[in-house]
C-alpha cells in the first residue's frame, strides 16, 4: 500500500469541535491490518435521529442490508433512531452470504450489550476485503473497551480509523445558525475507488447536534448527495458499501425542534449541511487512488441537468481523458469523444470545449486563436478544469474526478491476493 | 509509438485469396507518418452492393457522415452502390467544422476523376488525429497513381496501411458456398482504442464476390456485428470515426443473386461472413492498446441476452477487473462489484463466478472447494475467460476485452501533443 499522501492532499487537518450528544473511540482489533486502528465506536445519547444512502449495488454487503433494514424499522427496531455506529476497516462483510448476515447481527448484539441499548439502533459499516468472513467475535471485549472510552474529542482517531488505502484522512466541519442556537456539523470519510486489494468503499458518517427528525434528515441526506458524492468519479466503478450516514442528537441548546425538510428555518443549516458533503467529497476526489491531479468537469449548455450530468460522467470516466490529464496534455479531441459517447442530445458543430478557462474548440472545430503554449502551460496546474459547453439549453452540471496514472495500475495490479 | 507486436498477435498473417472486382493498392502520402504506407484505395466493379454500420457517436467524423448520406442515397448517388473506397491513416477528419465536410467532398471529387466513376458511388474513412484539417488536396496523383496501380493480390498492403498504433494487421478470410458456387469473403481491420495521441477509431471493410443486394448486405451486416464488433470493448471509450463497410461485387460466377437475407441459401454464407467479422473483431482485442491478456467475459443465467451483454459490459469496462487480471490475480471480488453495479437484475446470493472454468464464488460465498494455487497458475494463461453465472433465466451473452496495464497509460499519457 502507498505510504506517500497524495500531492493533492489539503494543506492540514482541521480540527473539529465537540458535538453534544456524540462521543467516539477506535481501537486496533487485527481485522486485518497491523499496527494500525481499524475499529470506530460512535456512541449516541438517546434519541439521536438517523438517516442513510447507500450503494445501488446489486450485491450489497451485508452492513449495507442491514443499515437499510434498521432504517425502514425492521422488527427489534424504532426506525430512524440510532445509539451507536460500528465501523471496521480491512473487510468489507461483503459477499460472504449467511455469515456475513450473522455477523452484522453478531457484530450489533455486542455493541448493544456494551452500551445497554436495542440491537436495532446499532449502525453498521466494513471496509476492506470481499468475500472473507468477518470475525465478529474479535469485537467481543474491544466495543465494551471502546465504549468506556469513547470522548467527544476523537474525531481525527475517528477518521484514520476508517481508512484504508487513503493516503490523509478526511474530516470537514461547519458552525450555523439554527433559529438563535449555533449548531455544529462534523463530517467524517474515506475514499471511493480506492481499493487495493478489494477495498471497494467509499464511507462517509456526519454528526450534527440540531434537533431534526429523521424523515427530515433523510431529505436533507439524498438533496445533499446528488451534487456532491453522486457527482464525484475516481474510475466508474460502484463499490458493495458505499454508505454515508447521518446523525442528529438534537442536543445543541436552544435550537427549534425541525420536523420538515421544507422549514424555512432550515435553510442556513441546509447549506452548511451540503458544504460539509461537498468538502469530504472534493477531499475524496483528492485521494483517488494514484492521483496527481484533480479534475473538474464542467458541462453547460445541456437540454437538462440530468443530460449535463451523463455527459459530465461520460467525461469524468473516460480512460483516454484521463490518461491525457496525467501526461498534461490539453487533449480536447478526446472530450469529444467522450461527449459523443455519452448518448445524450450534442450537436458537434455547438460545441465548445475549455481547459482551465481557455477556449480550445468551438463551433465543431479547433478555436484557431488558441495557443498550444499557453495551455500547456496551464495542464501542469494541479487542478483542471474541463468545460464543455454543448450550446442545446441550460442544463448545466458539475462532477470531480482526478487523472488516471500508471500508479492507479501499479495499486490495482502489481500485487497478487 | 509501440513497435513491439503485441504477444497475443495470431501466429502468422493469413494470405487472402483475390476476389473478382476488387483491386487494391496503397501509397505513403504524407498525411502525417513519414516511412510508411497512409492511404489506401480499394476498387470496385460496376455494380457491387455496399452496406455500412458507423459509431453511435453524437460527433461522427466528416467521412462518417460522408458515408451514411451515400448509403442513404443523398443526391449525385444510387444509394446502396459502390465504385471505390479511399481510406487514409494519420488524419481522423473529425471535428473539423466545414473544412473536413468540404474534405470529404475533394476527396470523392479526385477519387472518382482517376477512376471516372460517380461521386456519389466513393466510400471514405478516415482515422488518425481528432481536430487538425484534412489537407484532401494530397490526393491530387495519388489517387490516380493507386487506380493505375490497383492489383486483386494486394490484401495485407491494405490492412498496413489503415494501421495507426495496431501493432499487426488485421486480415481474415472464408471461402463458402453459395447455390452452388464458391464465393469469398475477406476482411481487414484496425484497431479501437488504440489511440496514440488520438487515434480514436474502428476499421474494418469487408469484401465478397457473392451478388447480394444492398438490404440484404445491410441486414446481414448489422445483425454479423452484434456478437462481434459490438461485443469487443477495449476501454469503454467510443471513437468518432467508427465504421464498418461490406462491399459484394458479385462477380462470383454461377452463384444465385440474393436479394433478401433471409433467403435460406444464404444460411453457410451468412454464417461464414459472421466468422470474418467475429475473427477481425478478436484481432483487435487482441490488439488493444498494451494489452498483455485476451479476456472472454461470459455472462449467463441473467433475464434476457440484453441484460447479459450490459453485466458483461459492465465487468469488461471495469479497470478494477482488468487491472486485476493484468496482475494475474483471480479477484473476484471485482467481479462482484461489477455485477452489481451494472443496474441489471442480479442477486447476490445466486451468483455464481469462474476464472478459466474453476468456480471461485457461487451462492454469494467464496466457493469453500476453490484451490488458491491451481486458479494463480491458471491466472498466467494469455486468455483469461471470466464467467458469471446469474441464476436468474436464460440470457447469456459473450463480450472481448483486454487487460489495462501501465502500457495502456504510458502509450496515452506519457507524451506531449
Amino acid at each position: 500500500m502507498s505510504t506517500t499522501v497524495s500531492p493533492l492532499a489539503p494543506a492540514s487537518v482541521p480540527t473539529l469541535p465537540v458535538i453534544a450528544g456524540v462521543r467516539l473511540a477506535t481501537a486496533a482489533a487485527g481485522i486485518r491490518y497491523k499496527g494500525r486502528t481499524d475499529v470506530l465506536l460512535a456512541l449516541f445519547d438517546e434519541g439521536t435521529t438517523v438517516a442513510g444512502v447507500f450503494t445501488k449495488s446489486k450485491c450489497p454487503s451485508a452492513a449495507v442490508d442491514w443499515c437499510r433494514e434498521r432504517l425502514a424499522g425492521g422488527k427489534s427496531s424504532k426506525g430512524g433512531l440510532a445509539r451507536a455506529l460500528v465501523v471496521n476497516s480491512g473487510n468489507a462483510n461483503a459477499f460472504t452470504g449467511k455469515t456475513g448476515k450473522a455477523a452484522t447481527k453478531l457484530t450489533a448484539d455486542i455493541a448493544a450489550r456494551a452500551i445497554k441499548a436495542n440491537a436495532g439502533q446499532i449502525f453498521l459499516a466494513s471496509t476492506g476485503v470481499i468475500g472473507e468472513p468477518l470475525d465478529a467475535t474479535k469485537f467481543n471485549g474491544v466495543l465494551d473497551d471502546l465504549a468506556s472510552r469513547a470522548a467527544p474529542e476523537s474525531w481525527e482517531e475517528a477518521a484514520r480509523a476508517i481508512m484504508t488505502t487513503d493516503t490523509f484522512p478526511k474530516l470537514a466541519t461547519k458552525t450555523v445558525k439554527l433559529g438563535k442556537a449555533r449548531v455544529t456539523i462534523n463530517g467524517i470519510a474515506k475514499g471511493a475507488g480506492m481499493i487495493a486489494p478489494d477495498m471497494a468503499t467509499m464511507l462517509s458518517f456526519v454528526f450534527t447536534d440540531a434537533p431534526i427528525a429523521a424523515p427530515a434528515l433523510q431529505a436533507l441526506l439524498k438533496s445533499g448527495v446528488e451534487d456532491t458524492f453522486n457527482a464525484v468519479t475516481i474510475d466508474g466503478d460502484t463499490s458493495t458499501s458505499d454508505t454515508l450516514l447521518a446523525f442528529a442528537t438534537g442536543a445543541a441548546k436552544d435550537a427549534p425542534r425541525i420536523s420538515r425538510a421544507s422549514d424555512p428555518r432550515l435553510k442556513a443549516f441546509a447549506k452548511a449541511f451540503r458544504e460539509v458533503l461537498a468538502d469530504l467529497a472534493e477531499q475524496v476526489a483528492r485521494d483517488g487512488e494514484g492521483a496527481r491531479k484533480l479534475v473538474e468537469v464542467l458541462v453547460e449548455g445541456a437540454v437538462s441537468k440530468a443530460s449535463a450530468r451523463r455527459v459530465a460522467m461520460s467525461i469524468a470516466n473516460s480512460p483516454l481523458v484521463k490518461t491525457a490529464i496525467a501526461g498534461e496534455d490539453a487533449n480536447w479531441g478526446r472530450v469529444v469523444m467522450a461527449v459523443g459517447k455519452a448518448g445524450e442530445p450534442a450537436d458537434r458543430d455547438k460545441l465548445a470545449i475549455f481547459f482551465n478557462g481557455v477556449r480550445v474548440a468551438y463551433k465543431g472545430m479547433r478555436d484557431p486563436s488558441y495557443d498550444e503554449a499557453e495551455v500547456s502551460a496551464l495542464m501542469k496546474q494541479p487542478k483542471i478544469t474541463i468545460k464543455a459547453a454543448l450550446g442545446l439549453g441550460k442544463g448545466r452540471d458539475r462532477v470531480l474526478t482526478c487523472d488516471l496514472t500508471k500508479e492507479y495500475v501499479a495499486i490495482n495490479g502489481d500485487y497478487r491476493s
